[in-house]
C-alpha cells in the first residue's frame, strides 16, 4: 500500500495536464462516494438489525409459548434454534469468507496504517460479514454486531473506491477515478465512521472513533467529509426507523437500534459518590486489562493449535460454544429462586411479571403462575443483549436484581465472552463489554444505595458508568468512547462522570497491557507504526532494531 | 518557534544520559501541568462570569428601579455605567496589554502553526484579557467572552510551560522542565481546549475545538491529555456553580454560565420542516460570509488609518461605540409599542410582565403599569446577551416576538457586531454570532409556525438552528461546533438537524471566502501553513512562489 502519493515527475505532469474541469469532477465524485457510503452502510445496518431482532424475537416468543407447557421441550427448541443460526453463520464464514471472522477493526486499523491484509476488503468479505453477523448475534452468542458494522462500512467504501468488484463483474469503468491509495484510504476512513455511526446511532461518536482509534493520519479536510458521511447515515437510519414504527418490520420495535435512554436517570450527584465511581473505574481497568490478556492467550492458542486443523474443527468449535451458551443462559435461571414483585401501589408504572413475548423488565421464568413473581437472572440472561442492557440501565427499579444473580451473571458472561472471542464468526466486543461493565456497575450501585441510604441514587447510572469503565479498560479509547456513551444513553449530564471513570480505567489498564485492538493486531502480524518512537528506542541503533524483529 | 524537536547529536546524547527516573518525572510534570491548566482556566472563567453577571445585574436592576420614576434619568445612568465599564476595559488594554485586544484565537492558531506573535502569551496579556473582558462584556458591547477565554487558557498554559513570568519575578526554577517548543505547544493546545470547555461548559466540545480549529498537528497521546484538562475544567466549574447556588455570588444565579437548556424543546420533526431548515442554513452561510467580509474591511481600515494615530484614538473609538450601543439598546425599545400579555389561563407558567430586576421573558419596559403588557424588543435588546439568547431559544412561547422587532434587532445587532469587531477591547464572536443567528432562526420559525399550522413546532428550536448556521457560516467549524451546540443546549435529539444546517451553511460560506479566523490571521500577517498544497500550487516553481509572497 502506497501510503502517501508518490510525487514523481510523471505524476506531476499528469496533474498539470488535467484541467479545472477534471478537478471539479474529482471533488464531486469524492463527495458523491461519501454519500453512497453513508447510504450503503446505513442500509446494511438497518438490514442486520431488523433481521437479528426478528430472529431473536421469534426465537424467544416461540420458546416462551412452549415453556408454558413443558420446560424440557422449550429447552430443546431454544438450543436447536440457536444452533441452526450459529451454524449458518460459521458455515458462511468458513466456506466463503474466511476474512469475515472476528471484529475486523484490527485489520482496518492496520490498513489505515499502511498494511493491506489479504482479502480483508473484498466483496465476499462484505457479504459474509453481513449474513454471518445476523446468524451469530441472532444465535445468542456473547458477541456484538458493532465491530462487524465498522468492517462492513470499510468494505463498502473500499469497493466503491475500486469501482466495484471485478471478480463478480460488478465493476464499472466510470467509477474508477481514484488511482492513488490515499484516496482509497480516505474512503475507508469514511466507511469506518459510517459503521460506528450506524451501529450506535452516534454520528459524532463515529467521526471521533475514526479519528481517535482507527486512522493513523488525519487531515482537516477529511474530517469534514467524514462528518458528512455520518450525517447521511443518521438520516438513513432515522428514516428507516420511522418507517418501521408503522409495524412493517415484525419484531423490530422498541428493542431495535441501540439507544438505552437514560434521560430520566440520576439528576445530580454528590461528592460522596465520587469514591464508588472511582472504584468502578479501577475495576473496569483491571477487568478490561484481564480481558485483553485472556483473549490474547485464547486467540494465540486457537491460532497455533486449533485452527490449523481445518474448517471442520472451526465449525465444531463454534457449535460447541453455542451449545454451552444456550445451556447456561437457559439452565442457570432455572436454578434461581423467583423473587416477589415490588408492591404495585408503591411503584406505579411497573408491570410485573411482564406478559410473555414482550420486551421489558421482570421476566416470569419458571415461577408460579398466579403469584406475582419474577426471575431476576432470566431478566438479564434469557433475553437479547440489547434488552438485557436496557434492563440493567433502567432507572426507578431499585432492588430489582439480587447481588447473587448479578455476580453469577458477571462470571458466566465474562467467561463466555472470552471463550467466544476469536471463533470463526463475525464478532464485535462493544455490546458484550457493555454487558459485563453494566453488571458490575449495577453491583456497585446496589452497595452505594445500601450504604448511603438517603441520597437520590439510581442503580442504572452506575451500570452505565460500569459499562464505560470496562470499555475504557479494554479498548483504551477516551474521547470517542465518551461521546458514544453519551449519544447512546441520551443524557449529557453524566458526561463529566463518564470522563472521570474513563480516565481512571484507561490509566489502570495501561499499567498492564495495550489496548484490545493493538494486541490483536500485533498477534495477527500487523505492525502498527506509532506516531512517536518509544522511550527505549532512543538509544537503539538500526542493527539492534533488526535483531529485535527477527 | 522550533516546530519539531531538532534531533541532533547533542540532543540524543542528553536524552540517552537521563535515566528512567527523569522520564517518569517528565511525564508526571506534564500531567500535573495539565491539571494546573484545567484548574487555572476554570477559576478564571468562574471569576470572569461572576464579575460580569454582577456588574450587568447591578446595572440592569439599578436602571429598572430608576425608570419606574424617570426614563430620562435611567437612560443617563445606563449610558454612564456602560461607559465607565467599557472605558476601564479599553484603558487597561491600551495602556498595559495591547496584545489583549480582539479575540486572540487567530494568534493562537498562528502560534500552534509555528508563528510566535510578539507578546501574545505574556503575563500582562493574561491579566489584561481577564479584566478587559469583564469590562467590555459587562459594559454591554456586542461581543462575547468566549474567544478571550480561549486566549486566557493558552496564556496560562504558556506561562506554566515557561515556568512562570520572569519579568514579574513569579518564575520558579523547578518548573522549567520543558525546553523544547513542542512540549510548550502541547501545553498551549491543552489551554485552548480548557478555554472552550470553561466558556461553554462543553468539555468534549473543547477537545474537538482544539483539534479541529486550532492545532495544525495532532497526536493521539495529546488528545488523551487534552481530554483530561477539559474534564478538570468541568469539575472546577461545576464545583464553583454548586458553591454559588447557596447565594454567595450575588446576581450570579440562573443567568450565569451559558447553558441554554432546550431539553423541553421540539420532540420530533417532519420532512416538511427540512426545507425551511435548509433555508436557515443558506441564510447562515450568506450572512456569515458577509460578516467575515465586512469585518475584514473594517479591520483593515482600522489598522491602516485609525489605530496608527495612537492610543487616544483607540479609547475614543471604543467609547463612541459604547455610546452608540447604549443609545440603540435603550432607545429602540422605547419606540416600540407594547404587546398585550398572552392569556394566563391558556398559558400557565408564564409570568407576564415579569417583576423588574429578575431574569426572564416578557419585560415590562415603557408599558402601562396596570395593563398586562410587555415590550418584545426590550426583552431581547435591553438585557444581557446570555439572557436574550435564553429568551430567543425559549420553548412554549409562540408569538412572543413580532417579526418587526426581530428584524429591527437583527439589522441593528449585526451592524453593531461588525462595528465593535476589532476595537481595542478583548472580544469574542461566539455569543454575538449566536445572537444574530438565533434572531433570524426564530424569524424563520415564526413563518413556519404560520405556514404549517398544525405541526408541533417550537420557534426556539429554529432559533438554535439559526445560531448554528451563522456560526458555521462565519467560523466554518463542523464537528466541534456541532458538539458545542449540543452541549450548551443539552438536547441530543437535535443533533442531525444541527449537522444538516452546518453542512449547508459551511458549504455556502466556503463559496465566498475563508473562515473568520483564517481571514483575520492573514490580515495580521500570520501565514498559516496548510496541510496540503492548493491545486494552483501544483504547477508552481519556487521562483513564482517567492514573487507571490513579496
Amino acid at each position: 500500500l502506497d501510503y502517501e502519493v508518490i510525487e514523481n515527475y510523471a505524476y506531476r505532469e499528469e496533474q498539470a495536464q488535467r484541467g479545472k474541469l477534471y478537478f471539479a469532477y474529482y471533488v464531486a465524485v469524492k463527495w458523491f462516494f461519501a454519500l453512497l457510503i453513508g447510504i450503503g452502510t446505513g442500509l446494511a445496518a438497518v438490514f442486520i438489525n431488523i433481521s437479528v431482532e426478528n430472529f431473536a424475537g421469534w426465537k424467544f416468543s416461540l420458546t416462551f409459548s412452549i415453556i408454558q407447557k413443558s420446560y424440557v421441550a422449550g429447552f430443546v427448541v431454544y438450543i436447536l434454534i440457536n444452533l441452526v443460526l450459529v451454524f449458518s453463520s460459521v458455515y458462511i464464514v468458513t466456506q466463503f469468507a474466511p476474512e469475515a471472522a472476528g471484529s475486523g477493526i484490527p485489520e482496518i486499523k492496520g490498513y489505515l496504517n499502511g498494511i493491506d491484509t489479504h482479502g480483508i476488503l473484498l466483496f465476499r468479505t462484505l457479504i459474509g460479514k453481513i449474513f454471518g453477523s445476523i446468524g451469530s448475534v441472532g444465535g445468542g452468542l456473547a458477541l456484538g454486531k458493532e465491530g462487524p458494522l465498522v468492517h462492513i462500512g470499510a468494505c463498502i467504501a473500499s469497493l466503491l473506491g475500486q469501482g466495484g468488484s471485478t471478480k463478480y463483474h460488478l465493476s464499472s469503468k466510470w467509477l474508477q477515478v481514484f488511482k492513488s491509495d490515499r484516496d482509497r484510504r480516505d474512503l475507508v476512513t469514511c466507511g469506518c465512521a459510517a459503521g460506528v455511526a450506524a451501529a450506535f446511532r452516534a454520528p459524532v461518536g463515529g467521526v471521533l472513533f475514526a479519528l481517535e482509534e482507527v486512522t493513523s493520519w488525519w487531515r482537516s479536510q477529511l474530517m469534514w467529509r467524514v462528518f458528512f458521511t455520518s450525517a447521511i447515515v443518521a438520516v438513513v437510519v432515522r428514516t428507516a426507523m420511522g418507517w418501521c414504527k408503522s409495524g412493517k418490520c415484525g419484531h423490530f420495535g422498541s428493542g431495535g437500534f441501540i439507544i438505552w435512554d437514560l434521560s430520566d436517570g440520576q439528576e445530580d450527584y454528590s461528592f460522596k459518590e465520587l469514591l464508588p465511581m472511582a472504584v468502578i473505574g479501577v475495576i473496569g481497568g483491571l477487568l478490561g486489562a484481564l480481558f485483553n490478556q485472556l483473549t490474547l492467550y485464547v486467540t494465540r492458542w486457537r491460532r497455533n493449535y486449533l485452527h490449523k486443523k481445518g474448517n471442520r474443527v472451526k465449525i465444531i468449535e463454534v457449535c460447541l460454544v453455542s451449545l454451552i451458551t444456550s445451556v447456561i443462559s437457559f439452565g442457570l435461571p432455572l436454578l434461581r429462586k423467583c423473587s416477589p414483585c415490588p408492591d404495585p401501589e408503591l411503584n406505579p408504572g411497573i408491570e410485573c411479571p411482564r406478559p410473555p413475548g414482550m420486551y421489558g423488565n421482570y421476566v416470569n421464568f419458571y415461577c408460579g403462575k398466579d403469584n406475582k413473581e419474577y426471575n431476576d437472572l432470566a431478566t438479564i440472561f434469557f433475553n437479547t443483549q440489547d434488552d438485557a442492557i436496557r434492563n440493567l440501565f433502567s432507572a426507578k427499579t431499585i432492588h430489582e436484581f439480587s447481588a447473587q444473580s448479578l455476580l453469577t451473571f458477571l462470571v458466566m458472561f465474562y467467561s463466555l465472552a472470552v471463550v467466544t472471542f476469536c471463533t470463526a464468526v463475525p464478532a464485535g466486543q462493544f455490546v458484550p463489554g457493555i454487558m459485563i461493565g453494566s453488571t458490575y456497575g449495577r453491583l456497585v450501585g446496589m452497595f452505594v444505595v445500601n450504604f448511603y441510604k438517603k441520597l437520590n441514587i439510581e442503580e442504572g447510572t452506575y451500570a452505565l458508568l460500569g459499562a464505560a469503565s470496562f470499555l475504557g479498560g479494554s479498548m483504551r479509547m477516551t474521547v470517542s468512547l465518551c461521546v458514544i456513551m453519551v449519544e447512546i444513553t441520551n443524557n449529557l449530564k453524566l458526561l463529566p462522570l463518564i470522563m472521570l471513570v474513563l480516565l481512571i480505567s484507561k490509566a489502570v489498564g495501561d499499567a498492564f497491557n495495550e489496548g484490545l485492538y493493538e494486541e490483536q493486531a500485533r498477534l495477527r502480524g500487523i505492525p502498527l507504526l506509532e506516531s512517536r518512537p518509544k522511550y527505549q528506542m532512543r538509544k537503539m541503533i538500526a542493527k539492534e532494531g533488526m535483531s529485535f524483529l527477527f
